[in-house]
């Protein structure tokens, strides 16, 4: 069973480019990856809160959390 | 031809987190992976501040940087 690796992000360039890096570097056959807009996907904040996420772009590993640079603030999200 | 991935560290706790973690992700088959301990090779610590590094744990793709999380200054490890 693969593991589970979501990103999330909120649009902005750092966001953008460090999707496009990191998640391009990532090995797929082992990791499923989700990516998750938090700018649009609201819903969704509760759970990266959960996660202990505080700022985007972050992607979180088998639900460790890991920010990656500074793209916006969780708060400014809301 | 494999991408260069480099990933600097200072050996605190937060770095070993994130190299075991992000670093086990990455796809090794598409990238030769560098580990760099700032701590013991201060004479690489040029080259990081080049590449505009300015914390550890931090991970370059290619020469771009990105940030993991917040584990030391490079000030710190002069």
């Amino acid at each position: 069973m693969k593991k589970k690796a979501v990103f999330y992000h909120a649009g902005c360039p750092v966001c953008v480019n460090a999707e496009q890096s990191v998640l391009g570097a990532l090995d797929r056959t082992r990791y499923d990856v989700e990516v998750v807009h938090l700018g649009t996907a609201k819903g969704r904040l509760a759970e990266a809160e959960k996660l202990g996420i505080q700022s985007v772009p972050a992607l979180s590993l088998e639900g460790q959390v890991f920010h990656i640079n500074f793209g916006a603030s969780l708060a400014d999200l809301k």
